[in-house]
């Protein structure tokens, strides 16, 4: 070869060794970021997650756990606990362990039943309430089934003139007090169940003086127009009852242990200094019996829209029970308190990437009865989404964080299962929780999706029910996003409705008191044509596999739409590379409820100027955190998503956002609410308030005692509100 | 060319190119890896940060900053903050900010002083104390010297007999009531000051019933012997006094706004109900005028170690004040609270791999005079620090993580500027705080190093101190940590004495409020032999650039040995891979606790039979920590520390360690103490106690007017110290 050949050929060696030289080095880059593993959002293996949960699997697990009753503390629910734990580990999960915790609990005395006479002026018994509701067909030989109480009652048998309180609400009081002069003062009173948690009707009671509190089920509340009682069609029975515990935990747990898990060596209060437990004797019933005692009452005539269906000629009280002016009504209380065991499942998922990340799938396992809705219809999707997750482990997937799934006990007692679980592990929780998803009943209508979240959660939401098909029929070609939307349209967004989160279920510690950004999804009624509270047979014996079967979900499509939804939440929530909370959605609903508390509070225009209250601060925090909130997400469009590192400081931040919120001194009088701009209503623990602080403040504030002292309340808390809106912005902004 | 050859040549090429193809992929590894960063520990960059920091330069600072009083609130102190914030802008942080808070001051009325009175029996004042102390030579023209007093005392002027209350500690009042008899309702005490925070000796005169107290220094615990008062010695001359605030704010920060930031919007509580503000005046006066009040008192005489070193014939009172019957004394207080504009200097060093890790450095800045001593001795090294690390960041070097140097502001007057920036910072400040050293007064006393801090960091203190000169003469081949050693052997542990960290500082906000791991160096005093409490002219108008310079530290080695183990804690923890905190430490500083305390209780044998009292809960909880520990250390040796993930994951769990004694609902009655296993005892704020909770619950229980519920209370104490420490010890296992 000449010299120039020679040149040429070391000239092409070299470029090939340089070539293969830099193809090494860029292997070497990509094999380095494998092994760093920054797990690219898994799309293909969510559509493969979604497919994997069928309605047909549901169906079956719905059956199997709705077979006998397993209230919370009993053999049977601890025999289901074992039974999902061993199938938890089957689906393929990395640990599945049953936690207990000894709390307390309440049952109706076996030989000394519950119910409530007419006594008439020697003292006969001359009216008794039922003391079971009638079995369903299919069921007569079942044992162990819990007559209708209500759990913590105290024990009595307080005899006096009976009081019609409407709901037993705040402002039904406030009527009965301020407009019609009634007091309730050694008084028994009955309410109709509805609108507000029963724990509140029960308070109010108390705070009104009353010796005892009835709660009935009147048809106007708890039927549906043109729908015949179970069997028949899904209306409640009139010998139907709804059961129910009456505390005011306000987010404390077993009352005997508030703030600590109730372990065997853990510090107990004495029965006394429980918190929450009512001071009076309560007791439901259906309208059968109610109709018995509210019939030819004494006293005025209750406003028209107090009055409930019942056929009778409506008058509040006191006295003339049943048309006669010396019948008494005497209520026959003896159920116990009792400190008892009770059972959480939980399954640990391994994240791939991030394990120290936990994404948590929660709902209870307990049931009043047979559970055939609550808590069953969500524990049945809690199952099937293991299942689904296993099959997918089972093709060599793993998400890039920890899933942990829990079926808890004790809801219906307090959500203690829940919430004890949550206090032994808030320190890990508060350090590592991504977001919890509430499984709770899956469906109490058949008309739609409803969605309560923390706003962040919000466009996630709206993504995965683009990914999900509508199960109704005809609207096969529909996402489940289109169905909702057409079907509840939030007016003022022009999306499907999303609401804030209240209590009543177990995301209450999760969301409340540890700021875990938290959600829930279920199928529901047509809010707007559908009046009755919850859905009629609610906490009765009615709620069985059959009432689903027949009439909620006969094909099981509604509760497979809602497992996706749930499912595809927490999948999504554990598998993107960033976390798919949304800041700016958070900017634009505390900047609506600013607005919001400031209007209430500008209906008092002249104490407004008096005591020269100002909510500058609070909308220059929301214009603080609205700025942080699109800069942050700003960034995330720049961000080297190969540089784990830069990954990870980001979605901290993302995470901790929800965190920001908690004050560790809690709302004032409830140290357990401590979310800032969320909290129970104090009037309504089943619906959510927002900026809770001011809005108790301001609550009633023209008949303050002290003006003057109601009014710095207002303050204070527009104070701590602003500031803690201010200090969630800075959460956000630039670590340095 | 042959086959044969061909074949070769092939052979060699392919041979080459794999190798170059294989030199590129380990070239495209480790670039990755540069990438992400994992900052190697800079071993000899901390050798360079250590030798950065300099005698000569340390002295400058002091002689700089202590030249007029800079009393918090003043401009003065205002002007300070603007020159450090400018000095540590040129010595290159990345950012300085001033952080001013709007909070309650307390300083004299100019145009009425305050002063104690004899009066006799017409009421003619016929001694008075001195208004001012006499001042130092070189100072004569200064202005703005604050007289003695004691900041935030009760306005009045009361008059009555005088008690003398020794110390004014628990113990000593129940002596007064249990033993000697002696009621204090209705009287003036007069207390000598040392042994305890001077704010405990006030609430202990309120709760007894006093109407007014008297601090005095006792030459018996404010000279040495044989040294001579100022400026021949270092000794308090007998017309000096010391100052200082004698609030119980329990780490409330400012009295008007416990919980959140005193900013321009906060909302302030009324003067009455702010926190921890004596009901009661109280003064500081010297012992020449001490002697005057004390001599020739009534009453019986005192135990003889409740006997000063006053020249007088000691009695304990009432009546007698100067030997006749009818003298009473009386108060003359006339101290304003204000609300006043403080300033904090917040400066950051930005971390080159994880700036969302924070370590702080923070100490005060604002001196009752001149600060000499107290905080200009830590105040010089914290700048002095701050100077090396611009040096270094000059030729390129950055430490792994974020570095925060705080000059607080209003640490006189109840820790305050060091308080409201943690209550402003608690979101971030929890999620991302890794560690805070205390930069107070670097030297008390003449005879070697003294360390106060969390168990986590014993290792990395003595690691450091092996790093660095021992500063004595003689002692130049000598470490730090051999010099400490031979001087405060820790006998049990045979190693350099590290005590528990009380409070009195601003680290308190820091770890007991937020749970970061804190710790305290300076130079001290030799224990044994030197019976003096702080150091003689503590808090008076000798404290003085020249009591340093003469006396204290001639040649600047001690502040710049303290300097050297300030500066070497932060810049270990900021740039070592793993976190340098040892739980295996911690782990045996519970087991001492525990033991301790259970001996504690066990000094009542028949009340633990009587009540089933047991530790076994903290016993079983603390050697669930120990192996936890143990686990944790061992699988750091396994970690793979080019993992930037798994890296970050562990250092999580280490970080967090310490937040996990934190207990949200505080110890019972002091709601901003909420570390469970140290808090400031509640007789004697600056020392430290260990399982707080217990130890008060135990507190005096023999004389407990309810022992059933007094021990109820102790058994909650031991279940929420178990439950706590078992929740530790679950953050350090495998997060799965």
């Amino acid at each position: 070869m000449g010299t120039e050949d020679k040149i040429v050929s070391w000239i092409c060696r070299l470029t090939v060794i340089t070539a293969f030289f830099l193809v090494g080095i860029v292997i070497g880059w990509f094999v380095r970021t494998t092994h760093v593993n920054h797990g690219q959002t898994s799309k293909s293996f969510l559509r493969d997650l979604l497919d994997e949960m069928q309605a047909e699997n549901i169906k079956q697990h719905l059956r199997k756990f709705t077979r006998l009753p397993h209230l919370a503390g009993s053999q049977q629910n601890l025999i289901l606990a074992e039974q999902i734990r061993d199938e938890w580990m089957k689906f393929g999960l990395d640990l599945v362990q049953l936690v207990p915790y000894d709390v307390l609990l309440s049952y109706p005395n076996k030989t000394n039943p519950n119910y409530i006479s007419i006594v008439d002026h020697v003292g006969n018994e001359i009216f008794n309430t039922s003391l079971a509701e009638p079995v369903p067909e299919g069921y007569e030989h079942v044992k162990d089934i819990v007559p209708p109480y209500n759990a913590f009652s105290a024990k009595g048998q307080p005899e006096g003139d009976l009081v019609y309180v409407n709901y037993g609400r705040t402002e039904d009081f406030f009527k009965l007090d301020r407009d019609l002069g009634i007091n309730c003062t050694g008084k028994i009173v009955i309410a109709r169940y509805g609108k507000i948690f029963r724990g509140n009707k029960v308070k109010n009671a108390m705070l009104a003086g009353a010796k005892g509190i009835i709660l009935y089920s009147d048809p106007k509340d708890y039927c549906a127009e043109g729908v015949e009682p179970y069997p028949k069609g899904w209306n409640l029975p009139g010998g139907g009852a709804q059961r129910g515990n009456v505390l005011n935990l306000n987010g404390a747990g077993d009352p005997l242990t508030p703030g600590y898990p109730a372990k065997e060596y853990t510090y107990r209060y004495p029965a006394e200094d429980g918190v929450g437990l009512p001071k009076i004797p309560v007791h439901p019933i259906g309208y059968h019996d109610a109709i018995q005692l509210l019939k030819n009452m004494g006293g005025p005539d209750p406003p028209d829209n107090w009055k409930g269906a019942l056929n009778i000629s409506y008058r509040i009280g006191p006295g003339f029970t049943a048309g006669i002016e010396q019948n008494k009504v005497r209520m026959n209380v003896h159920t116990n308190n009792q400190v008892t065991r009770i059972y959480n499942v939980i399954g640990w998922l391994r994240g791939a990437v991030e394990p120290d990340r936990y994404i948590i799938l929660g709902g209870h396992r307990d049931a009043w009865v047979f559970g055939g809705i609550d808590p069953v219809s969500g524990a049945a999707v809690v199952h099937e989404t293991v299942r689904a997750a296993g099959k997918l482990m089972s093709r060599g997937w793993r998400p890039r964080r920890t899933v942990i799934f829990a079926s808890w006990d004790a809801e219906e007692f307090g959500l203690l299962g829940s919430t004890e679980w949550a206090e032994d592990n808030a320190r890990i929780l508060q350090e590592r929780a991504v977001a919890y998803i509430n499984a709770d009943s899956a469906i109490e209508g058949m008309y739609t999706l409803r969605v309560d979240c923390t706003p962040s959660l919000h466009n996630i939401v709206y993504d995965i029910t683009k990914k999900v098909t509508s199960p109704e029929v005809g609207e096969e070609k529909m996402s489940l996003y289109e169905s909702w939307h057409k079907r509840d349209n939030w007016t003022e967004q022009n999306l499907p409705r999303i609401s804030k989160l209240g209590s009543g279920s177990d995301f209450e510690a999760y969301f409340i008191r540890l700021g875990i950004a938290s959600g829930r999804a279920r199928y529901t009624k047509n809010s707007k044509t559908e009046r009755y509270s919850s859905y009629p047979v609610y906490h009765s014996v009615y709620e069985t596999y059959e009432i689903v079967e027949r009439f909620y979900d006969p094909g099981f499509r509604r509760l497979e739409a809602v497992a996706r939804v749930r499912g595809g939440l927490i999948f999504s929530l554990a598998d993107s590379v960033i976390l798919p909370l949304n800041c700016e959605e958070y900017a634009s609903s505390l900047n609506r409820y600013a607005n919001s508390i400031y209007q209430l509070a500008h209906k008092h225009p002249d104490a407004m100027k008096q005591y020269h209250m100002s909510f500058d601060s609070l909308f220059s925090a929301v214009g603080n955190f609205t700025d942080a909130a699109r800069d942050i997400h700003q960034r995330l469009t720049h961000l080297d998503t190969s540089d784990a590192l830069a990954v990870r400081m980001i979605n901290d931040q993302l995470m901790y956002l929800e965190r920001a919120f908690i004050d560790p001194l809690g709302l004032p009088g409830r140290p357990f609410y401590r979310h800032i701009i969320f909290a129970p209503s104090s009037h309504n623990k089943y619906a959510g308030e927002s900026f809770p602080g001011i809005y108790d403040a301001l609550f009633d504030i023209e008949n303050a005692a002290e003006p003057h002292k109601s009014w710095e309340e207002v303050k204070r808390q527009i104070s701590i509100a602003a500031f803690t809106v201010n200090a969630a912005a800075v959460t956000l902004m630039p670590v340095i």
